[in-house]
């Protein structure tokens, strides 16, 4: 009879090199290996699958997901501003989704009955990579070897020398890593205590905005609410963001240093960088002032706040996510245009946006000739517009309470 | 029998000065000029008030109102991290009621019946004048010469050379502005054209941040939402307002452009400058994620926008506002702490935070020694905080419309 | 040259008789009559068109548009639960938006610059009307001739009888009445008065419940949150509210008695009777609550109160309105199902559903045999679920808040 | 050395008498029964004592805490029209934190540093219970025997008997329910097929509503949104209540039929009876629509149901549900009046609202002789409150998007 099988959400790293034999150890199953290219960098994907198999995994799935991760998943979180407690532009948030669905993928293709992943058991990201998983495959089980199986730094490092693993078990990084297209997200050690400043070999990202190079100008052009082209070269989102990330980058823009609410319950210190995901945010933010009518920007907000809560919350399959994905794109329909954007030490400021799609009107909003708005309409408006107020103040004072 | 009498908003500029006597003319009654002083600069309100009765006013009002607006109108919007359209820091939108309050004073003072402003019939300040007005007075009647009684800017020369006011009619600002300590506001001009970059003569309270002097760090004090204290000194309301703005100003922190919904319908380009409101607010902003509970945080998010919008409005006297303050209020109670603050090159950066009313807990947060967070329990709380989208899951599934 | 023309919104009563003569009177232009049947029942439409050429249109444009009506304004409103104030279902607030539209089509068709219609200057409907006018005609002009052409009820008497035009003017009902198929609102008068209950006469939809007949079940069948078919026969939106009126009714459900705030600032009292739509909305929201997930469920109920402000504000045709029904249509996939329900002496008391796509599970939900719902995971949902609660008491007790 | 001690939610029923001994067997530790009347009726307190101690107790502590959960628990409750999904009125989740607070009272008071409910691992009641025990006793332990202790229905008959308790073995409810002075709540058994109508067997708080006595007319008058007097009549929170549980509950009103989202992630079947409550919120809503002014009530109901869903969720000690309370208390300032309601054959029907202290204004709202709202006001206002609509109209006609 034929062995129960795990696919792992693999990274190349000791963690989970060593966790392809301990799961096998622990629980009788044979391991496939998982890597999927999220824009992290790094070694090659091929050098990756052949380290999984060199550690015991029965097989090795790696995908090039940067397009698909930049198009639906970088994409609409842009559409909706999509930032945690207004500052985070939800990096890992964004790609445990999309592992998680290339997971079932290879659970399914190899038959697999269960899905493990590397994450312990305080952060958020085991809570995205399981709701997500049975959030898609809610047949699946889930297993988290450091959580679950007490597969320990120290215990991982003394495994991987016993079994003279093809990874290397020395380097130990100060922090805590994950990074994607999108951005990169620093935590742990001296972070901990959250009156240290960041120090400079916090960041990867990005240049010291302190020095930055001279200014540099870009102009992003939005089709419904979408970057298509940089200084008029139409690009793809992967190669948007890509360049983003290196001219915002050069400039240190996107560093983020903040205390944040965890899923689970506690509060936590992170840094992020986000060069290309802060700048084009901002755009395009910009870009629905002017296109995005009052009542439908005022909403979107409220929506856009929920989007990022859910996505956070590792919600982004589920139904209230796809609801208001709804929302977001019919409210995208005219986000077209050009905006001019200076990038330099560490701001993304808009200069100027250009629109055939926008709801600014030079002639109701110049005071100079041309002035189409009728003036007149003002007295009624206000006397109507104020009536509910008046009629309290009213009340105020006969209660002697007005001021 | 006595004649009616009108209070005017005096600002001590052209179109106040000859609006004190082209009322008189228009409608027959005598003039009070009132002019309050927000931190806008300028004249000595001494001076403002020799003007308005050189002007033919018959009473001048005078009123030092800095340390109350400082107090009672930014201190409420701090703690609210008031922000239009999540940029605007609602500069005007804050000053509007406080100079209504005074007017309506004077005009009990006085005996008026009405009150008078120097607002155009576009904009959104003659909406909050007046609405402030009646929201406090409910019996007076409001009128705005440049919009009801025709006082366009060439009659209103015509006039001061006719009738040799003293105030100078040559020099015209290609800008619209409005200042006080809160920051400054320009429109209008080339601004119009919102593919138009803004020029260095349109800034004033901020340096050009291209160039900026060596970084500032900054210590502030907050106690209850409230700053009180800058690098160990205890200073006022006002006082802190000041000092940032000198500091922060000096590194071109708070400039803001961005095309914004005015109440009235219309989108318009605005340019503003507040650095000492754009760094408070950012200090602010990080010290409630670190005092304020999750949830009490997220639904802050959507009160603070409602505040928001509801002050542009020229809501800040209406029943809504208060009950929104009562709420805010509420979560102040533990926003107590030190913040440290990097100013430099246009941008405030948190680098620190220190409070003993925070809810941050590094024994809980910490990947190190000490860890007190019992991971056994993530599995428990992923399985059932999973539960609707797996359901959800299961049931696409069942439909065909599973990934 | 050819005269400019009106289209005018004609209901075949006193006002608007008059106001086809009046206001080819006072503005010079032709009138052309427009007559909208969305269920207000009465006189035949060839007859309303006959006396509208009698009384001097030079055309009449009439059109059955229930089907229309039910479809397309109706069933959006169940999906979205519309309830103003939680207890008015939009009755006139629906109409209006598809009159509007035909009101436009006329015009176009029959090349009028301008439309008029016969509501007074301090209701909602001339708001809608108006607002619906110019969001699909931004080039037409609106006129009301009650509002801006003095024509007062005395003045349309005697000017009918001047002109012998072919209408009654003696009978003077005490209140002020529309209806349509989805409901009857019935204003003015006694009713004015916030004391006095409604009498019997004001009623017509619906019989006293006081005396109801026996009790009558009915199943209301389901397809993605609309209505389609009645105990089993398929019958057409239009059918089913027309059914559910005529069943409801005779129960006395659906009688409304509020204090409602309307659109132009001030408070009004209305009596509303809506037997159907109170029926199905009822049948509506408890199949939601079976079919649509948690998360879902709770941002809906912001989007339906929302939904419902802004369709009782006027605002049918408002880009908000669209995108807010994305998001209704996306949260309706899965509203399918048999409600059963009781009608009897004013209540539509749900007693059973049946649902294939449903997200009640028997064995999660049941406390017998066959139960599914590992309880071992509570623990540690609660103690992650709980933390920040935790916490915050912990510091309450440390600052002397605690209990 | 002295032993641990555990204080027991005790009912005075089986499983929590068996839960005595049982809890001592399985821990060690002494038990301390706590049994809290918050007007669930049924054995008087000072029986239930005796048999806590005939059970094993070591100590019993029994409070009368009906008019504090009439006053403390429940008008809150009604300031915020407390419903869950529209439906619920909290029934449960408002006694769970009081009986949690005197369980936390006991503890402190008897040295324990445990405390035990009788909840089962799939409901509500085990959330509410330890989140609003730790929530104001962070200190403090939790167990739930039935959950944590295998407990079961069999197991506890069995040591009943063998240990001879003085508590009946042998009735068995179809149903489990709770209840107290607010409401009652019945589920589970043939009622989890959500097809099956409730029989009449489930309900005790109210007589059927299709046979229902002559109309009985009550007038409740309100201070500050709280009740004050029946019919003329100065009574408590609680005794207001419990007339209107009687009055209401003879009419038949207030029963309740649902499909419930639980906390724990499903759904289940529930019903209530809620006679008073009902009728309560029904009458108070009404008056809020006399004097809340528009946009405050808009808000309120987002706030309203945020409360509600906080509370239905465990967290009446949250700092988030204190701030909704300081919202919702601001806007109660003018709540005064008097409603006047018929109770009839399942219906709470406001006929009549009288108050001081309102909004509405008769010579506004009129449209007979005293008329004070000028009319001419409003095109003004509809041409700038219409003109974003419009521009997005001509907008969606340039792009071919118009009707």
């Amino acid at each position: 009879m034929s062995k129960d099988r795990v696919v792992l959400a693999y990274s190349g790293g000791l963690d989970t090199s060593v966790a392809i034999g301990w799961i096998g150890e622990q629980t009788g199953s044979e391991v496939i290996a998982v890597a999927v290219d999220v824009g992290q960098g790094g070694e090659d994907l091929q050098v990756i699958r052949q380290r999984a198999l060199g550690c015991g995994a029965v097989e090795a799935y790696v995908a090039d997901a940067r397009e698909e991760f930049a198009t639906e998943y970088c994409m609409p979180a842009l559409k909706a501003n999509g930032m945690y407690q207004k500052r985070y532009p939800l990096v890992s948030a964004l790609s445990r989704p999309l592992i998680s669905k290339h997971l079932v993928k290879a659970a399914r293709e190899f038959d697999a009955t269960t899905v493990a992943h590397g994450c312990t058991g305080k952060g958020n990201d085991q809570v995205r990579f399981e709701v997500s998983i049975t959030s898609i495959g809610p047949d699946l089980n889930c297993i988290a070897p450091v959580r679950d199986l007490a597969l320990t730094r120290d215990v991982a490092i003394e495994y991987a020398n016993k079994h003279s693993l093809p990874i290397e078990t020395t380097k130990h990084n100060p922090f805590s890593i994950d990074q994607n297209v999108w951005g990169r997200a620093i935590e742990t050690g001296f972070l901990e205590d959250i009156w240290n400043a960041p120090t400079k070999d916090v960041y990867n990202y990005t240049d010291d905005p302190t020095y930055p190079p001279l200014p540099d100008e870009v102009e992003i052009e939005f089709k419904q609410g979408v970057p298509v082209a940089i200084d008029g070269r139409p690009l793809s989102p992967l190669q948007i963001i890509q360049e983003m990330n290196r001219r915002a980058g050069a400039q240190g823009i996107g560093r983020i240093d903040i205390v944040e609410d965890r899923l689970v319950g506690i509060k936590s210190r992170e840094i992020y960088e986000a060069p290309g995901a802060i700048a084009l945010i901002a755009a395009h933010e910009e870009l629905e002032n002017v296109t995005v009518e009052r009542e439908q920007a005022r909403f979107k907000k409220t929506v856009d706040q929920r989007w990022a809560e859910l996505v956070y919350d590792g919600q982004w399959f589920s139904p209230l996510k796809k609801s208001l994905d709804a929302f977001v794109d019919d409210t995208q329909y005219y986000v077209n245009g050009t905006i001019r954007m200076t990038l330099h030490g560490g701001r993304a400021v808009v200069t100027g946006r250009k629109t055939d799609s926008g709801l600014y009107d030079f002639n109701l909003a110049t005071y100079e000739t041309g002035d189409t708005f009728d003036q007149s309409h003002s007295r009624g408006f206000i006397e109507i517009y104020g009536l509910p107020a008046k009629m309290s103040a009213a009340r105020d004072e006969r209660f002697g309470r007005g001021l």
